[in-house]
């Protein structure tokens, strides 16, 4: 049974959506040593999140971004935790319903993802400056 | 320290939301020899998705299909990403609104859910075709 | 290798987000003799969620429920599953967006959370009662 785990600091990203799958792999070389098992992507933010989803055509994560504005807006009448800008509290929700962490298998060495599947950072804040994820992989 | 994983191809079903509890753990019967432990289940796909909920009228299963779908429309004026038909969009939106891998605790050989829970695929397209799902169990 | 696992009843907790982070951890002291692994918080329940989300400002937890309120209303003219009462169906799919399940870092015998995140129990019902989780820690 093979436990590893690294703390990594992303670059700044502007606020979207954005793929970082090799981000996530070039910093855990040693998932190659791992057969079984499974490997965790966690954002230790609460204003940016993690999902997975199309790794190919630009514009469907460009359509996440203003599909996320409309559900989430800014400056709605009823937010009342708004002393850190009209981003804020958009994207706390935005963090929640996308996700703080993903789990994906590892089946022989690599991460067990279909074809058209990567790793996107969800960025919420206008300047949310770098992110910091804790990736953890483990298995036999 | 146990670890099981298994592959397996679900038969195409029709967009909408469907229990699929028997199917995943059909595929697992290794389960049985784990004490303490977890079982993943990961979609390999952006336009399917997987969560758990209410497992017996099927009328819930039916609302959230109405529900995603308005939150959720098609051919909202701000999609770019309309090649592939007006169903696809919505479908990578919705995929990441529910998840890709859902977790569930093995507790003394079996899952350990609640009376009322199921495990759904969520399929989001008009002709998904059959889908890919990674099951993974570990434990002691 | 080491696994631990604790199933615990909440007290009842009225509708609107509540951070039971505390609670999480009193349940599993075992969660100290983990130098690298993972904690999950499971949520037996359809109508209840989890998630993580900021954990000092009381009026982000408002907003969550006012929000969350607008996009999945009660008495939507197309939802069927009515024979519970209002809160119930919004509840399920309130439930599916948030998360049943989450997962979190263990480093050092702690968790290993956001200087900001917290453990939200999400009370979707007007009378939920007192809810079940599963919590397994493991790592080595």
């Amino acid at each position: 049974m093979k436990f590893f785990q690294k703390e990594i600091h992303l670059k700044p990203y502007s606020r979207g959506f954005h793929l970082i799958t090799k981000d996530v792999l070039n910093a855990i070389p040693e998932l190659s040593q791992i057969k079984i098992g499974q490997i965790q992507v966690f954002i230790k933010h609460t204003s940016a999140s993690l999902t997975i989803n199309e790794n190919a055509d630009p514009t469907v994560r460009m359509d996440f971004e203003s599909h996320f504005n409309k559900m989430i807006p800014e400056n709605a009448p009823h937010y009342k935790h708004i002393f850190e800008g009209p981003d804020d509290m958009p994207a706390h929700i935005k963090a929640s319903i996308l996700d703080t962490s993903i789990n994906i298998p590892i089946s022989n060495g690599v991460i067990n993802l279909g074809t058209w599947q990567g790793i996107y950072l969800c960025e919420h804040r206008n300047c949310g400056g770098s992110r910091k994820l804790v990736i953890t992989a483990f298995g036999n």
